[in-house]
Order: C-alpha cells, then structure tokens, then sequence
C-alpha cells in the first residue's frame, strides 16, 4: 500500500474539463505514524507557572462530557450564563460581554482588530510583554503607534499617561493590570476618568489578574476589558472572557472599514452571543467543550466569591513571599503596593541559570515554574498561584522542592 | 454587598500621579447570576448535521485529563504526533503541518493572512458558503478577489479554473473540497498541475471532507490545505489541521510585508510547532486539552486507516442516500459523482418548512440534522456522517425519525 509513486498521478489536462474525471491512480504514499500507535498518557503536573494552571475538579470533568451543537438552545443558555458570569467577575453592565474562541493573544488582537483603524493614533504601555505585543499588533493593522516604554518592573502613574494622552491624542490607550511577564500590578483607579478627558477609549489586559485582583470594569472606566481562560479562572485555554463598553461599542459600530479579520469582527461575534437585538446568525463553530469547561469555572468563582478570592490570592501570595524571602531569594518588584496577587516574579539568584532551576524543578518534582518572558526574560523566575492553585499547602511543597533546587543546582556557572 | 453605588469612585485626579494611589471605595454593583448556581449538565444529542459530530469515546476522554504546560516535553511530543499524524492524513510530507487553535475559520483566515498581500489577485470559487468567506476575507486584507460564482450544487470544472486563472492571473486560488452548505465534493485531480503552469497557489478547504473522502495533498499539488477538528476527526471544535507546501512557504517567507495578524502568523507558528530549525519560542497558549483529543482523533484514524474510513463513509452514505429515496426524498446533488461522502444535502420536501422538520427531530428524537447556510439557506436539509457517526445503524435510526417526522409536521405551509 505504501509503495514508492510512480507516474500515479497522469493529471489530466484542461482537455478534460467540463466534465468530472476519473480519480487519477493515487496511492497512500505517507505510512500512518508509529507513535500514534501507543497508548496515550500524560504526567501529573503541579502548574506553579504563570498559566496555564491546573484545572479544578469540576472543570475538569466538563471537559470529559460529550457534544452539543453551537447553536443548540442548551448552548446558547450556557453562553448566557457564560456572559452573566463574566459580567459578574468584570463588574460590568455591559452588554456586550462574551468569550472569544482563542487564547488571551486573540483576544488582545479582536480589541485591537475592532478598535483601531489604519492611521488611528494608539498610545501602548510597554512595561513587559503584552504592551510590546499590542504594539507589534497596532503596528502590523497601520494605527500609529505611540509606546511608553518603562523597565519591566515598573508601572504607570496618572501623569504617565496625563503625559502621553496630551502628547499623542490617542483614540486607545492600552495597559496592562497584571503584567505576567514582570510581576507587576497597574493601579487602575483615575485612569478611565483620565482617558475619557482626552477622548481616549482604556483598554486594559487582565489575563493573569482576573479573579485573582480586584477589577470593577465600569466603576472604574475601562471600555475594552479581557482576560485568559486558563490563569485564575482554572479552565483550559482556548476561550477568553471580553467586554465593550458603550463608548467602545460605538466606536467599533461607527467604524469606517471593517476589520481585517473576519474570525474576529466584533459585530458578528456580538451577534453571535445574543449581544444585539437581531436574530442570531452562524459566525463560526465555537469551542463547545471549551466554554462547558468555562461555564464551570465561572460557577465556581460565583460560588466563592469574587471578595474571597482576591482574599485567597492575597493571602497565599504574601505566604509565597514570606517563604521566598526565606530562602534568601529577592522579590523582583520592589514596591509590595504593586506586586501582582497572582504571578510572582523573583530574581533569579546569584550564580545560577535559571534554566537549571526551572528543569530540576520540573524533573524532580513535577512542578512547574517558569523563567522570564520577553522583557524579564534571564531577570527572574516566575511562581504563579492562580484560583484553586492558590494554597498555603502548594507554597509549602513549593518552598522545599525550590530549597532542594537550589541546593542542587550548580551556582557560580554564569 | 451590592448597595448601590454612591460615589464610591471619587477617581484620583492627575494630581495624584507619581505615587501608587489608594485604592477608592470601589463595591461589588453587579450580583452573582443565580443561573451560575444549577448543577451542569447537556443533553445526550445524536449530531447528524453537518458538524460538529459526536466525540468518539476515546476522544471524549482524552478532554477529560488534566492540564500540563503548552511548552512541556510531553506536550511538544503530542504536538510532534499530531503533527506526523496530519501528514498521514493529508497525505503530504510538508514539514510545515500543524494545527491552528482555532476553528476550520481561523484556519482559512491563517491561510489568507499568510498567503495575500494587499494588491495580490485572488481567484476564489464560490459555489456555496465557504467560498463566500473565502472572498470576504480576501477583500478585507486588501487582496484583488476575483470571484468565480455557481450555483450551490455546482463545481468547478479545470476548464472554469483555466478560463479564470488566465483572466485574472492570481496568485491563489480557492476551492473547497467538500462544500458542506451545498453536499458537493470538488474533483482536484489536475488542479494544482494547472495552477502551477500559471505560477498560481491552491488554496484547499477539506473542513467537511478530511477522512472522509480521498485527498492526496502532494499527489494532487496543493499548496495549502486545511480542515478542522469536529467533523470526521470526531474532535472537539477548536484546532484546525492546516499544511503549506514549499512554494506555498516560500511565498510566506518572501512576503514584503508582516501578516496583520500576530496570532495567525505562520512564522511564529512554525517555529512554535517546530517545524524550522530554530528553538520554539512561546508564541501563544495552545489549546492544550484540545490537542489531547486531536492527538486521540488521528490515533483512531490511523488505527482504521484512511483507505477503510473512506470506504466507511462511502457505504454509510450511500446507504443513507438510498434510505432518503425511499422516502421519496430528492437529492439536491444531481450528479452522483459529485456527491460529497460525508454532508448530503436533500431538497427541502415540497410545502414543508424546513425549521419544523429540524426542530422536531431535535426535541422529538434528540438527533441533529441542519438547513441549509448561506446560498442553501431554505433550500436543502444537511445531513452528515462524520467519524465515529458513519454507521448503518444511525442511519436507520435518522430515516426512521424523518419518516415520523414528516407525517407530524405540517405541510403546504409555505
């Protein structure tokens, strides 16, 4: 059956068409792969990274559970309670409130996408690597692209921003509330008000705070908010949570082009969730087993409670930070008012790769911590302790399997 | 907890700038959703439409494990197996195989961002929905889209592809192979052959077809073809398998100007999936429980063989096509050789609406069938075998549920 091709395919000429024609004489020519062959299995893993995390339990299971259509009436109620829990976790009254199919990178690029248009001025905070992402993307759709670069670390004060709205008269201005990459969580407050002085739209990335550190969408002004599946809200990636306030809205409405993408344009997407008044037409096959397994998520965080669970982050992370501090290891973000609940970023310490650390850790104990990204990357090492990750009992298995490390570990090799 | 909001945002003027302001006196405004609070549960459904179709057993289970890190050995390996299982599947040795985490839109929107320049000319077949989209997508980055429209139920003969491609000189041309919204499948032998003489692309849409009816990627010389997961695969939606030829790699290594999207950019996916010979680097958080189940889909695939699965589905709607007849159904396909194996659409029956007939079968068999999208709309129901769903046994327990159907519901409606 896998024999080598020899003249199997005499394609026929145009002097065949107008007519269907006989199927050429193909063969299997690629042989199905061996590896396929073997049972599949995958590892126990303690997720301490910054995303993805475990999953919890019942998150888990939905994911076990068999199809529905995406357009079945059981599903469009569950897309209802998706958008009712994500209003609830946002704090927003918003309508227009959904998840995207796709990880929090599209959901970046689907605000950007129905946000911006070519030639619009967008202002970008580039403290680590989401603002150089949204700059890369701004760039890429021809908006002109304004960046106030700032060491990872760092964060924006009002008068950053005073400065740069004046400057630059931007229609959006982008920062990032929990910046993974460097451990860094951007106040909020004042910021929407701000914006909206310089008619200016805020759009804001919480994928690795949402849940984990307080937000409230439309108390604070934030016009274009979205997050990650996979971070605190415990569910796989591969749909992430987003919300258009009216100002948003009626910008993407009154757009003069449409977006480049399809996949991602906003008015169809919102359609597609019941998000305006028309019927709801087929925009795309959404991930139906996904939003089961987010859907579960958000059941989990309304049964917590949202004030629980910034308590629960608070609590385990200055925990994880006590136990760091311990070990003789140096916090990266100096100022405790802004280091992030969720994501936390240490220096790497003197005379190690962090390579080593991030291995050993992983082969010897089955727990997953991170280096740096972009930015940070070589600078620190990156603990996360995301929703039901987030335990006293974690940051103590921590704690040894990284005292261990570090007793194993070669120092003095860079 | 949620009193109403009395100014509780007095938002800190620019005044404030330069220190990490307190937090103001934000509260939780929106509630819970009580809707959050029932337990989970989906109805057991029959998927005979043309997609999504049921999990296979071993698919399902597959969603049901817990999560690791999208860059962890073991995950590179199930992302190394899917990779060598779609080239057994395509039928290709294109080094450049993956899958987009996306639906079979996202992979058709990869194609065109990576495959278009603004200006480029676009030859696209538009013979039912998805060379609808293929055009839309084209216009939207700036491409010369040149459309080649036929009736649903129609294809595209390579005398129609010469005529266009000498008029038009593209540098793609877009068909589908299985078109699901009309049940034609397009005839490709000679077409990449054709294509190259006039220094074309092929751009191939298999989303409805892959597994089910013969495709020979290098065989037949195309140089992009694509499909997704929740059809033949059995999979969940959410990847797309996708694979580019050396001509078509080089086109996207040439091209003057990036992609507008980053999330979609081949460069960085490529060197994602490993498919350069440069070290990954962290492009975006894969769909990882997604994976899983496409690794366990062409686990099953490779284990029956594509020659049996073509053969599965070939019987199984054939049988379906005579049962349909039997009923005094009319095929929309006239000619048999252009009938696709997988999705068969049939004539709506004289003086019924087409949304009883699909509305009763949900709620009184709990078996999917569909209408017809786009140009079919009104026109035809769709009814697919797909995977694990291409039996003999669920096609008698379709034709019997449509036979009852068709006496309760209501005709001369229309």
């Amino acid at each position: 059956m896998f024999r080598a091709l020899a003249k199997a395919s005499a394609a026929l000429g145009p002097g065949a068409a107008g007519r269907v024609q006989t199927m050429a004489n193909h063969q299997l020519v690629v042989a199905p792969p061996e590896a396929l062959r073997k049972p599949f299995s995958i590892p126990d893993r303690l997720l301490l990274g910054p995303g993805p995390s475990n999953l919890a339990p019942r998150v888990q299971a939905a994911g076990g559970l068999q199809m529905i259509g995406h357009m079945h009436r059981e599903m469009l109620q569950i897309m209802d309670e998706i958008k009712h829990g994500l209003q609830y976790v946002f704090q927003t009254r918003n309508r227009l409130t959904l998840a995207v199919s796709g990880s929090g990178h599209s959901a970046m690029e689907t605000a950007l996408f129905n946000l911006l248009e070519p030639g619009d001025s967008f202002l970008v905070g580039v403290n680590g690597m989401w603002g150089q992402r949204a700059a890369d993307i701004g760039a890429r759709i021809g908006a002109r692209v304004h960046s106030m670069v700032k060491e990872p670390g760092d964060y924006y004060t009002l008068q950053d921003v005073e400065e740069g709205l004046a400057q630059h008269k931007p229609v959006l201005l982008f920062l990032t509330h929990g910046e993974s990459s460097s451990g860094v969580l951007q106040p909020l407050d004042g910021y929407g008000e701000l914006c909206h002085r310089y008619q200016c739209l805020l759009l804001v990335d919480s994928v690795a705070s949402l849940g984990g550190a307080p937000i409230y969408m439309d108390q604070q002004g934030i016009d274009v908010l979205y997050s990650g599946s996979q971070k605190v809200l415990n569910s796989p990636p591969g749909t992430s949570p987003i919300s258009f306030s009216d100002k948003a809205k009626q910008k993407i409405y009154a757009r003069k082009t449409k977006p480049f993408s399809f996949s991602m344009d906003m008015k169809w997407i919102a359609n597609f969730w019941g998000c305006d008044d028309q019927p709801r037409i087929y925009h795309h096959t959404t991930p139906v087993i996904g939003l089961y397994s987010l859907r579960e998520s958000l059941a989990l965080l309304v049964e917590k409670g949202l004030e629980e669970s910034w308590r629960q982050h608070r609590e385990a992370t200055a925990y994880l930070h006590q136990r760091l501090q311990e070990l003789g290891l140096q916090l990266f973000v100096k100022d405790p008012a802004i280091r992030l609940p969720t994501v936390t970023t240490v220096a790497v310490p003197a005379g190690y790769d962090w390579r080593d650390i991030v291995g050993y850790m992983l082969d010897r104990f089955g727990i997953e911590i991170t280096g740096g990204l972009g930015p940070s990357l070589g600078k620190v090492l990156r603990i996360g302790l995301l929703g039901c990750n987030a335990t006293r009992e974690n940051v103590d298995q921590l704690a040894a399997a990284l005292k261990e490390t570090l007793q194993h570990c070669p120092q003095n090799k860079l």
